[in-house]
Formats: structure tokens, sequence, C-alpha cells
């Protein structure tokens, strides 16, 4: 019997670290020993760079621009460890659906068997979180991925995109679609930003998979093109994400999440802002706002 | 002859001040005399908030959803100092195009001859920029707006947004689409923020209409929700988005930008990386890196 693969979607605000993360996750997989595929779902196209030294991939919408048959191989790159790399690409500036992209590619791949042919264990799709439309939530209606995980900080957008992709959730859960894992919080330094994601993750039924603090190690090794696992892998940080990795290995069932209402979510954010406003002006300590 | 109504696209990648800035701008032109309604096209649909005191109104979708008969004075708020404040709103998270509010509310008010019924002298759209897909494209697409203006910061997610824009802009310049105006260089405080800009809109045959600081002042003007123009008139922060305003009372001609290509743009943002890491690391003298 052919072994199961297990396909996870990690959404994340642009800006908020999500490619850095799902790098990072793919670098450990694969140094821990499983066969990793990557496959970007930004149309930006740049997921996979801390993979490939810094390096741009042809993407599956531009190559089949370019061709009029592409064979799965053709978009396939491999990255460090032998991860292997692909870039759904997206379609001209303002023109048809962002999304597009990743059903294309999707599709391309699975219908040549790509997923089994290479024997792999993981694939993980990297999705634009920021606009949780119909093209964006492809990974999760369609039931392409199994599990899906998200990125955000404390940040009030971050938290935002990660509600709507937890209403597109629920609203496809009962129709075989994706469930949710849990919640990976990104640059939580300050105690507050903590309290604010553990508070968000409560209210909406779900879990923190790992609190990431941001690290200048993490830039270091971006700026010339690796990830902290392959720059630095006996550094703290990397320690970090091979627990996250550990966890996601582990991690075997997801759940319905229960997202907030948008009314909800802004009363709750603009009381979370008071109070660090309040912090700031001295008026609360932090022990007391620790216990906020 | 009825008057002409100047009709402009505000665009920029959440998080870059593009609510801020165009709130601002409507402010400084309804105090100046002009009748404005501002036009709020993310589906975050918290585009007017600080002309209302920092309240959400309801939304043309919300609205639409909810009852069958829609009239647009339904979905019309007055604001500060009568600026008329619209929130076209987004369809529900993972369903359908996110863009379509901004089709669907546009055609309301057009309908109702709502625009001409108020006498206005502007309509300010305001969108979101991040995924310049067809959808966001609309107000350019469409021929709904006649000029755009895009909101940038010196970040490089932020500039790539605004050449995809300049891509969407050049691609339906020749079917009656809207023309570009120029760039509102965002958060521009240290002098390599103004040379990054500086040279993106050299590269790209724009202008920048106006360089604004960031400011402390439009922080605390938003907390109590409000723009800098209502409640801190007499600032340095408000004379910059009054002299904007006008900036843009007397422009007339817009033209077509000369967008980048995707692998111009990433070694043009790589080599300025790599200029910045060098002035971090003192090799480069700060008066050195000015000329850059």
């Amino acid at each position: 019997m052919a072994k199961k693969i297990k396909q996870i979607a990690i959404y994340g605000k642009g800006g908020i670290g999500k490619s850095t993360t799902t790098s990072n996750i793919s670098a450990a997989l694969s140094v821990a020993g499983y066969k990793v595929m990557q496959f970007g779902c930004d149309p930006k196209s740049d997921s996979t760079n801390t993979l490939r030294g810094g390096e741009y991939i042809p993407t599956v919408l531009d190559t089949l621009r370019d061709k009029q048959i592409v064979r799965a191989h053709d978009v396939i790159f491999e990255g460090f460890n032998g991860i292997y790399c692909v870039e759904a690409g997206g379609p001209a500036p303002g023109v048809g659906c962002a999304g597009r992209g990743i059903i294309t590619s999707v599709s391309l791949l699975k219908q040549q068997k790509v997923f089994e042919e290479l024997d792999l264990d993981y694939v993980i799709y990297d999705v634009l979180g920021d606009v949780v439309c119909g093209g964006f939530a492809v990974p999760v209606r369609e039931g392409i991925a199994e599990h899906v995980f998200t990125v955000t900080s404390a940040d009030f957008m971050a938290l935002y995109a990660a509600n709507n992709l937890f209403k597109g959730i629920h609203k496809y859960s009962t129709e075989g679609g994706a469930l949710l894992g849990g919640v990976i919080a990104n640059s939580i330094n300050a105690p507050y930003a903590k309290e604010i994601v553990d508070d968000f993750v409560a209210r909406t039924h779900t879990q923190v998979m790992e609190y990431v603090p941001r690290s200048v190690s993490v830039t270091q090794a971006e700026l010339q093109g690796k990830t902290t696992i392959e720059a630095d892998p006996n550094s703290k940080q990397a320690q970090i994400y091979k627990s996250l990795a550990q966890k996601i290995v582990d991690h075997t069932e997801s759940k319905v999440p229960v997202p907030l209402e948008t009314s909800e979510l802004r009363e709750w954010a603009s009381n979370w802002g008071k109070q660090l406003v309040e912090l700031e002006a001295g008026v609360l300590s932090p022990a007391a706002a620790g216990n906020l």
C-alpha cells in the first residue's frame, strides 16, 4: 500500500514571515529525513528562495505561457538538502483571479502523479493569506491540503487575515474542506504579543503550535539566501523551527475553528488597543498587563 | 452644463498608510471647500473610520445581503465636515472574487445618479493594492477613475505592489483605462527611503506627488478616530496633507507608467538591499549612500 502523503497549507498575511516560517519547516523536516516538496502559492513567487540560495525559479504559470506542453519536472527544482521546490506563480497583473495559479499548478502535478513518483512524505503549500477570496481558498476548499496552519503576529491586520481564514475553513468544513491545525505565533518578543495571540486562539477555539521570536539570525540567513536551518543549524532559532516541525509531524487531528464575527473582532482589537495605550502611558504596570 | 466630477483611485498595499493618506486628502479637500465622497474598496471596510469618529459603517455588500432593494442613500453616511462615506465591503471569506464589492457598489450609485445629485467635486476610491488581480483592478479597468495614485513606502513589498499596479494601468491604457497621476511616498524619514522611492519613480517614468513623513501625531489622531486634518489642523503633518491635496486639485494630466519587468525589479531591489547592508556595516558613509 502506498504511504500517505501529508499535505499541509500554511497561510499568512504578506510580510508576516509566512515564507520564512514555511521554508524553515521544510528544511527542518528534510534534515529530519523526510522527503519534502514546498509549493509556493503567492503571486510574488518567492516562497522557495531561501531553499535555493536566494534564486527565483520559473513559475508554473510562466512556463505554461511559454510552451504548450509542460512536464511536471520542468517546474520542479531541487533546493537545500533535496527539497523539491515549485512556484505556482500568478496571472498578469490586473487580469483574472490571482489564485488561478494554485489550482492550475496542483492539477498539473496531480495528473502526472508526481507526488507518488517522488515518494514524498510532505507537500507544504505556502499560501498568501491577505485576501481570503475564492482563489486563495483553493487549498482549503478543494480538499488539496489536509491540515491548515496560519502564521500570525500580534498585529491586528495579521489576526484579521487569520480570522478570515478561519471563516473560510468553517464554511467548507462540512464539504470535505481542510481543517485547522493551529496558529504559528511569529515575531513574538514583547510579553503582550504572546498574551494577544493566546487570547485570540482561546476565543477562536484553536491552539498555538509554537511561539517564534523575531531574531536577527533569520535576517542574516535570508540575506545569504538561506534558511536558518541551513545557515545556523545549531542556533536557538533553528531549534525552535525544528521543534515546530516535529509538532507538525506529531499533529494528527485538525479541527473546525470558531471564527469571531467581524464586529466582535473589532471590539476585541479595540479593547486590546486601549490596554496597550494605557500600558505605554504607565497607567497599567506590565505585570498587571501580563494578566489581562 | 454639469460640472465635471474628478474621480480618483488611490491604491496601496495594506498596512502602508493608504487609508490614512486617503482620509487626510478627503478631509483637506473638504476643508478647502470641495464636495467629497470617499469610497472604501478594501474588504476590511475601514477606509472611512477616521472620518467618522472611529466608527464602522454598514457596507454596500452587507446591506445588499440584508435587503432586496437598496437605495443609494442607505449606504452613504456623512462624516467629518460633510464628507460622504461609502464602504463597498467584500464577499464572505473563501467565496468568489474579493473585488466584486467594488463593481457592485459603483454600479448601484451610478444607476441612481448619486454623484450628480450630491453635486460632488471629488470621488476618491481607496483601493487595496496587495493583489492587483482582475477584481481590484476594476477602478482602473472599467474607466471608473480618471487618475490613479499609489501610496508606497520604500519597502520592497510595497514597491512590488506599486509596480504590479503600473503593469495593470499599462495594460488597460489603450482601452480607456485610468492613467497614473503619481506616487505618494509615505513613511519617508530616513534619507535612503527618499532615494529608493526617487529611483523607483525615475525608472518607471512617473513622479512623486508628495513625501509624507511618519509622524506620531497621525497615530494619536487615529486613536481618537480622527484624521490629522481634523485633530491637529495646524500641525506640520496637516500642512503636508493639505499641500498634497492641492497638488491633486492642480493635477490634470495623468500618464502611462513604464513598469519594470519582474526580473529587473528583483535585481534593482537586490542592489539596493546590498547597499543598505553596506551602509549599516559602515562600509559606505551616509553621504556617499545619499548619492547612490
